[in-house]
C-alpha cells in the first residue's frame, strides 16, 4: 500500500494523541509533521513514552508554522486545535493545496451566523464554510472522498445523529420530543491544567454541565433538520463521568411509527457501515465495548407505557468521536476502504 | 439523650453496613441486634474492618430469627432485606409490636397489584399496604412520626421524586412529558457475588440497563401521580456508572408555568428540609457533595429553546437513597429532630 | 464543652478543605478564620458545597493577613500552607501569642543543615527548631500537650514511623535493612492544576515517584534515629496510585529479635492509643478502612524464608497522615480527649 | 502469510479474552476452537461484545472436549486454565500431537516437589517437567523455538525477572537482599463471580495480599537461582490496586557492582529484545504506557545513601505478564518475528 504523508497539527492533545497513535500504524499513513507549540523540539516518544519503540516515534515535534508543515511533503492535514485557531491553519493549508481534516467546530455549521451564536465570534473564515463537508462518513461518505474540507463531527454529535438520522429521515419519530441525555469520559474535556479536571475533582463524582445551550446542539439541530426536512430543536443534558474514555448516550423521542419500521430504517442505514453495531432491541451497548476502536454500539427500546422509542449508543469519545472517525474519512479521501488500520480492539 | 433500642436485619448488605455505621454513632440508638445470615457468628467489626475500635461494634450478628430479635429489646427495626422476605418479617415483628422501617420495596406500593405488576409476585402481605407509610420524610413527615411501619423509598424514586413533586403539586409542568434519566453508583446493585458486578466488568464502563420498565417506576408514579392529582406515567432511563455511591439525575418535562414560579414552588416546598439543598438556576449538583451525607442538592435550568425545564438532582444512594434517609424517619418516629445523627460530611 | 476559636491558614486545597470539615463538626472548636489566597471573599459553602447548610460554612475566605487572623480572637491556627511560607506566618503568629500546628514541613526537623540538605533552601526560622513538637500523638502526646509550636509530621512519615518506632526501640530489627514502598492516593500531591494530575492521566495509571531521595526521608529517618539510638538510614520508595485517598506502606526488615517480641512491643507501645488499630499477624490493613478517619491500621507478617519482618499499615493521607491528626494534636493542647471530633467513620 | 491454526481452552476468562483478541487479528493465526464450560454454544461475539463485527468472532464456544480441539485441525493450543486441569489437558493434546503454550503454573518448575510445596498438590504430570520450557522469550528464546511445551509465567515473575536476571549473571548486586513490592490490577485475580473482587470493594482502596509466601515465589526464585548460580530467595508483596490492568514493580538490592555496570548489564541483555523498554536511570515507568501492549518498561535508579539499587518494571499483567507473551511464544515456535501481531498501542 503506497502510504499518504500527512501532518497533524495539535498533536499534543488527547485527540491528537490519538491521531498518533492510528496514524503511525496506519498502513497507507506516514505522519511527515506533528506540531505542538508547548512540546516543539521534543520527540513524540519522549512526550508520550507509550509510543516509544515505535517506528516513526522518533519524529520531533515542531512549532505550527504551515511552511514547514507543507515542505514535510504532508498532502493531508489533520487540524486537532481550538477553534478559531484550526480556521486560521486550515485557510493557509488549503491555500497551499493540502486537504484538510479539521476536527473543531470551526466548518462544522453551514452557517456563519449560527456559528456566532453558539461560539460566541465571529466566524473566521464564512468563505469555506459552503465548501467543507460535515464528516459523518456513514452520512456523507461519498461528499467525503472528494472534500478538499471535512469538519469532523464533535464527538456527542457523532453518538447522538447515528441513531436518530435514520429515523428523522423515515419520519418514525416526532421531532419536537427529542431529549438526549449523555455521559462522557473525562478526556472529552481535554488536557489542559484546570482545578477541575483533576483526578481527586472528577473521581468519585458525576455531574451534568453546560446547560442548557451546549455549542454541539449547533451542529447536531443542523444535521437532524437536514435529515427531518424541518428545523428541529432538541434539549440535550451533557454528564461529565469518572472514566477516561467513552460516551455513552440514551435519546428518547415519541414514537409516531412503529418498531419494525425502527428497526427496518436502522438496518438499512447502516447495513453497509462495518462500525455502526446495531445490537438489537433491548439490549444497551456499554462504552467498554467501543473504547480505543471505532465503532459505535447501537441499542433501542420501546416504551410502550408512554409511547417513547429509546435510543442507546455508545462510542469512544476520542475514537468515533473523534481520531478514529477522522481516519475514516482520511481513508475515504484517499480512494481506500474505509477500514483501512481501524481494525484492532 | 435516651437511646431507642434497635435492630438491623440484613446487616452485612451494603446499605445494611451504611445502617450499622449511622446507628453506632447515633447519640438517641443504640444497636441490639443485627442480623446476617452469612455472618452469623461473627463480629460487626471483624465483617466490617473499618469499624473496628468504635463502641458498639463488637456486637456479633446473629440468625434472622425474630424471637431472638425482639428479646434483644429493640423496639425498632431497621429492614435491609431482599422483598419478599422483607414483608414475612416485617409482619413477624409487627405482630409482636415492634416499628418497622423496610428499606425493600414490600410496602412502598398502595396497591397490591401494581406490586404484582412489577415484582412478579403476588404480595405476601397486602393487609399492612393500608397502614403504611412512604418514607419520604419532605413529604410525609407527620404520618412518619407516629407510623408502625414505614416504607423507606428507593434510591432513584428519592432522585426523582424530591424535584418533581412540588412541581406537579403547582401545576407548573406537563406531567405526560416526563423523562428522567439517573446515573448510579455500583453499590446500588448490591453486595452480591456476580460477575456483572466485577470491578474489572464495572470500572471504565457506563451503560444503560433495566429498560424500559424499571420496578421504581412504579414508586415513582404512584408518588408523583398522588402530587399531581391525575395519573402520571414517565420514562426512566438508569445507568451504571463506575463510582461507589451516589446517584445523578437529569429529569426534563415541558413548562406549563414560568420559571419564578418553579422556583418559588422549590423553595416553599423545602424551606423547612435541611437535607434538601436547593443550589439555585443554572447550577448542576456533583454527586461528590453528598456522598456519605443525607442531603440531596438540587439544581434547575430552563431550556427556552424547547420549552423544557430541567431538573438536576444529587444524592447518595446509601445515603438519603436509603440508610440515611431510613434514620431520619427513625428521628421523626422517636420524636427526634430529624437531623439527629445526620451531621457529618 | 467550650470551644476554643481557631484559625486555618491555607484552607482552600485538600489538607485545608479536611481540616474545615472537622473543625466544623467539632464540638469543642470555633473556626474564627479561614484564609485562602485564591478565594478571599467567597463562602466556604461556595468554595465548597459539600459544606452547604453546615452551621459555620457561611463564613468568609479571608486573605492571609496575620493581624486579621489574630483579630478573629483565635488562639490556636492550623497552617496548611507550602513550607517557606508555612514558616514566614507561624513566626508572625507565634509572636502574637497563638499557638501553632504547622501541617507543613518546615518544623519536623530538629536541624537547619537536614532542612536545607532536603528542602534546598536555607532555613526560615531556625531559631524555632529548638521548641518545636514533631507532633505525632502517640509518640510524642506530653510535649504536644504543652507545646506552642506543633510540627505535624507528613503523611508517609506517619504510615511508616508509627509500626517501626516500636520495633527499633526494643531493637527487634536491623535497622540497616528497612525498606519502605508506600502507594499514595493522588490528593497527596496537592490541589494545584497541573498536567499531571489530570484525571486521565493518574486513572489506570500506577508509577513510581520522586527517587531516590523523597523529601520526607529526613523526618522518617530523624524520628527512627531516636527511636532507634542510632543513625538510621533507610530506602523509601513511594507510588501514585488511582485512588483520592489512602496511603498502604509495606515495610521489610530483617528481624533480629522473634515474633512474639513484636506483638508484645506493638501491643505495648499502643495500648492507650486509640486510633492505631493492630490487626495482627498476617492480616493485611486495606485502606478503604481508614479513609476520612484518624485510624492507622497495622498488620505484620514473618517471612521466614528470609528472617525478614514484614509491616503493613494503611492510613488516611489526608486523615491520620494530615488534619485529623492536627486535630489530635490540637485535642490534646487543649486539655481534651484526644479523640474528640474524631470518631465518625 | 500461511496462518497456523490455534485452539485456545479457557477462553472466557481475562487471559482468554486476551488471547482472543490478539489471535483474532493475528496475521498468522487461525482460532479453530475456543472452548468456555459456562459459554460452550454460544459465539465469541455474544460473550464478548466488544468482538463484535470482527472476521472469526462468530465462532462458537465449544466444552473443553480434547478430541474435538484436535478435530478443529489446531496444531497450537493455548491453555488459561486453572493448575492441574491444565496439565491434565496438556498431558493429552501432546499425545495428541500438538504444541502446547500453557499459562497455567504447571509446568513453570523444574521439580515437583516444589511445585507440591508451593502449590499444595502433587504434580499431575511430573514427567512434563523435564521438557518444559519456561517461557520466557527473552531469557529462554531459542528453548521456545523447538519447544513442545511452553510454560508461559505468571503476571508477577515476567515483572520481577527481567529487571534481574542480566543483574545477577553478572553478579551486580547481592541476592540475598532483594525485596520486591508489586502492585497488580484487579484483572491478575481472574473472572470470577467473588464478593473480594466487586467493583465497590476494589474502588478506593490498596492492600497488601498474600504474605508471606505468594506462589509465583516458586518460579522467581527458580529463575533467579538459574541466573544467579546459587540459590536465591526474595522477599515478594503483592498489593491490590484499583485499575483493571498492570503491574507496577519496584524492586531493592544492595549494589555490589557500580551503575555503569549495571547499565551496560541491562542494555547488553535487551539490545535485541524489541519488547523490553530501557528508560534510563531515574524514569519511572508508568503502566498507563504498557496497558494491552507486550511492553515491559524499566528504569532505575542508585539510592546512594543506602547503597541499594532501585529497579522499577511496568508491564500489563494480561499482555507481557500473560496474553500477550504467550503470543511472542508462540511466533517464536511459529518460525516468525517475535512481534508479528504485537505491534499496536
Amino acid at each position: 500500500m503506497e502510504a499518504t504523508n500527512v501532518a497533524i497539527l495539535g498533536a499534543s492533545g488527547y485527540t491528537g494523541m490519538e491521531l498518533v497513535r492510528l496514524l503511525l500504524a496506519h498502513p497507507a499513513a506516514q505522519i511527515t509533521a506533528a506540531t505542538s507549540r508547548t512540546n516543539a523540539g521534543k520527540r513524540i516518544a519522549e512526550v508520550f513514552p507509550r509510543f516509544g519503540g515505535l517506528s516513526g516515534a522518533e519524529l520531533i515535534f515542531i512549532e505550527p508554522d504551515m511552511d514547514t508543515v507543507v515542505a514535510s511533503g504532508a498532502t493531508i492535514a489533520f487540524l486537532a486545535l481550538p477553534h478559531g485557531t484550526a480556521a486560521e491553519y486550515a485557510t493557509s493549508l488549503l491555500a497551499k493545496g493540502l486537504r484538510v481534516i479539521d476536527l473543531s467546530a470551526d466548518f462544522r455549521l453551514n452557517e456563519a451566523a449560527l456559528y456566532e451564536e453558539f461560539y460566541g465570534e465571529t466566524h473566521p473564515a464564512p468563505e469555506l464554510l459552503e465548501t467543507s463537508v460535515y464528516g459523518l462518513p456513514e452520512i456523507h461518505g461519498s461528499a467525503i472522498e472528494s472534500a478538499q474540507l471535512v469538519a469532523s463531527p464533535g464527538c456527542y454529535p457523532t453518538s447522538i445523529l447515528l441513531p436518530l438520522i435514520p429515523l428523522l429521515r423515515e419520519g418514525l419519530i416526532d421531532p419536537t420530543t427529542i431529549v438526549a441525555n449523555s455521559m462522557s469520559g473525562v478526556s472529552g474535556a481535554g488536557r489542559k491544567a484546570d482545578l477541575s479536571l483533576l483526578f481527586v475533582e472528577c473521581n468519585e463524582s458525576v455531574r451534568a454541565y453546560g446547560l442548557p445551550k451546549h455549542r454541539h446542539l449547533s451542529e447536531i439541530e443542523q444535521e437532524l433538520s437536514l435529515a427531518s426536512g424541518q428545523k428541529v430543536t432538541i434539549t440535550f443534558v451533557p454528564h461529565l463521568i469518572p472514566v477516561n474514555r467513552g460516551i455513552c448516550t440514551s435519546t428518547t423521542a415519541t414514537l409516531t411509527g412503529d418498531m419494525n419500521a425502527v428497526e427496518q430504517a436502522l438496518c438499512s442505514a447502516y447495513q453497509n457501515s462495518p462500525f455502526v453495531r446495531l445490537l438489537g432491541r433491548g439490549i444497551c451497548p456499554d462504552t467498554k465495548n467501543v473504547t480505543r476502536t471505532n465503532f459505535i454500539d447501537i441499542g433501542w427500546q420501546h416504551d410502550e407505557r408512554t409511547g417513547r422509542l429509546l435510543l442507546l449508543s455508545a462510542e469512544d469519545n476520542l475514537g468515533k468521536g473523534a481520531a478514529s472517525q477522522a481516519v475514516q474519512s482520511f481513508n475515504l479521501m484517499s480512494g481506500l476502504e474505509e477500514g483501512i488500520g481501524l481494525e484492532t480492539v
